[in-house]
């Protein structure tokens, strides 16, 4: 067995997603997902050629230990151990410390526990995530992959919120931007796709998943975003509200709301699932769609217009143009989002391939506009893959 | 002297603008603007025929009301009281109700006055200058003209919010829309100058003031506009932030600012003020950045960037495209930034004339693009004519 193999580590903070990937092809060995930490139904599955197996979390120890624990035992059942040569931790927030990923050491934890300021959520669950892989494969490398890191070359005035600057110099709140692994790697394979070096090229990156974002990405590099200080920002999304206007908070506080509540609203509550009163899926959304549900038929109609409009705003962040990638759970899978999406772009030129678009599902990458068309794609994103790769290339 | 003069009121929190217009010519014969009401400096200053008069106003009755009252003088003066034939007023907000310009009777001022909720602070402002003016010109038939009115003709998928449906039926929270006149006024005369009829004309109308909004209309109606529940959100303004991420607000309430700063924040020291850390003016942003100010250089970024990428988005409200319409005191008059937008337009064709660009301000206007170039226009916009010819329609 090839010794290129890299655990992947996902720490939410209630989950843990973990993968060994090939570092080479991408493909993933082992994958798994530890779920309900905390709660009575802690539990952890996982699947190896096929198989699935799972087993309850129980214990009174952090739960997020007990299941790397439990990642150790699993990995030596499948004799993967000696291929494992690094660690690779997915981390949702580097702030403006961390532009690519690094080794981590004693340095590194201490920065992305500074972070928590700004990721309060996330960033604790990451260094939870890592110290506790640290203590069970103390003899790997472990590398740092941040959701940030990639759009830390936008410019100031991508970033820079109209806001009073002080904000930015007393707290840093800026645009950050996330899902930059994905959007990074789906423009490497869409340069890739045209035969045009990364370097050269020009794409919008749409990656629609249950957190959605769009990304203006010029000679390889992410020059606008829409997700912003945090992921509620930008497109709506599964139950997130994206861009609404400040006011609309002023007016449910001064109703008697709490901070919570509207928060809890706005991240919860909205999005696909807010819109149509029926649920946070694109699947079940469509579904309800065609069987004539108002809710989910607006629900769909306010999604995808504003997708395009952010498409279209993009457009005057490029010179150029060489694709429009739709990735992600949705953008892959939904053919019925991406032929509205591709209808608004007429204005454009864009003009759907109708049998192109129907076969790019379920893990095909594909052009999905006619000849005489600009350039619209499919391509499955595998942030895994980055993450693994990245940290075999700091290895070298 | 004709009798088509309409005497148009804006009644705001603390101040009073005024104007009696011709409503054939749209040139005004007299205007004025009372200020500071409620203040010690509360005064009221006007110009007729290019002479400047200013009172002070002192009393303990509402300011408003004393204002109007020195205004039927005023009139009485210049021997326009005979000549007036209506009394038009610039209403802000109109909730869902008012679609249209309507004569005020009792019912329509009990539900201007209902819509407080959705505008706290202008509604109030509104229903004292209309009764000031009811009671100082009884015989007139007096208008009611809506901001909000013109964009009452978006699709759901444009106002409706990516939020929980219930915050729509329990507090009519939506988008509204505001500038409806004005983008109303320029895409009439955008029309005219391109010779097709309005019916059948798509524009992307930019109103760049000290409240800034861009509005999509497709055969002569509003499709999409950026303002949104209140006039805060959209575009970067004067003082006001525009779009930003909602997660800003909660981190800000839970630093223990409370509502009043944050929103303080965002309405009066952000924008051009807080980016730049200077000024809220245009002109002064412009001024800074020939001396080199990297604050008001980053303003100007910001500014034109976000102005370029709503009309990127809002292409994508229309099938096809005859004009893009700068307005507004920025839009008329700011060579610098048109030209700055424009330049942003390049990927979508859009050449600038410069010369033609050069000519076209100070209340001149013209086309701005090259032959060979999609069209952009600048059009100086005249609200005050609007609510002066809506009123005497609704006389015929």
């Amino acid at each position: 067995m090839s010794n290129k193999y890299v655990l992947v580590i996902n720490s939410g903070s209630s989950s843990l997603k973990f993968a060994v990937i090939n570092s080479v092809s991408g493909d993933a060995v082992l994958t798994g997902l530890g779920e309900c930490f905390g709660l009575e139904d802690s539990r952890m599955s996982w699947k190896y050629q096929g198989n699935k197996q799972e087993v309850s979390i129980v214990g009174e120890e952090n739960h997020h230990q007990l299941a790397i624990g439990k990642l150790v035992g699993i990995v030596a059942e499948y004799d993967l151990t000696d291929a494992i040569i690094a660690v690779g931790h997915r981390i949702v927030h580097g702030g403006e410390k961390f532009t690519k990923t690094v080794q981590i050491d004693e340095q590194v934890l201490k920065d992305i526990e500074a972070v928590k300021e700004l990721a309060p959520l996330h960033a604790p669950a990451n260094v939870i995530g890592i110290k506790a892989a640290l203590a069970a494969f103390p003899t790997l490398p472990q590398f740092a992959v941040f959701d940030t890191a990639f759009h830390q070359t936008m410019p100031a005035k991508a970033f820079t919120g109209a806001i009073d600057k002080t904000l930015y110099d007393q707290y840093a709140i800026r645009r950050y931007g996330f899902h930059g692994t994905s959007h990074y790697f789906v423009s490497r394979e869409a340069a890739k796709m045209i035969n045009k070096p990364v370097e050269e090229s020009s794409f919008i990156s749409v990656h629609l998943g249950n957190g959605a974002s769009v990304c203006a990405i010029k000679n390889g590099k992410s020059v606008d975003t829409s997700m912003g200080f945090t992921p509620l920002a930008g497109l709506m999304m599964g139950t997130r509200c994206g861009d609404l206007d400040p006011s609309i908070i002023e007016f449910l506080l001064n109703k008697g709301w709490t901070t919570e509540q509207v928060f809890e609203t706005l991240n919860k509550k909205s999005g696909f699932l807010g819109v149509s009163g029926l649920t946070s899926d694109a699947r079940g959304i469509l579904e309800a769609m065609e069987e004539g549900h108002e809710g989910a038929t607006l629900a769909f109609q306010v999604f995808t217009y504003r997708v395009a409009k952010y498409i279209g705003s993009y457009m005057v962040a490029l010179d150029n143009l060489d694709g429009i990638i739709f990735t992600g759970g949705i953008g892959e899978n939904a053919l019925l989002i991406r032929r509205e999406i591709l209808k608004y772009l007429k204005i454009f030129g864009y003009k759907e391939n109708e049998a192109a678009d129907a076969d790019a599902r379920f893990g095909a990458e594909g052009i999905i506009t006619t000849a005489d068309s600009p350039v619209a794609m499919v391509i499955p994103t595998n942030e895994e893959f980055v993450i693994a790769q990245e940290s075999v290339a700091l290895m070298a």
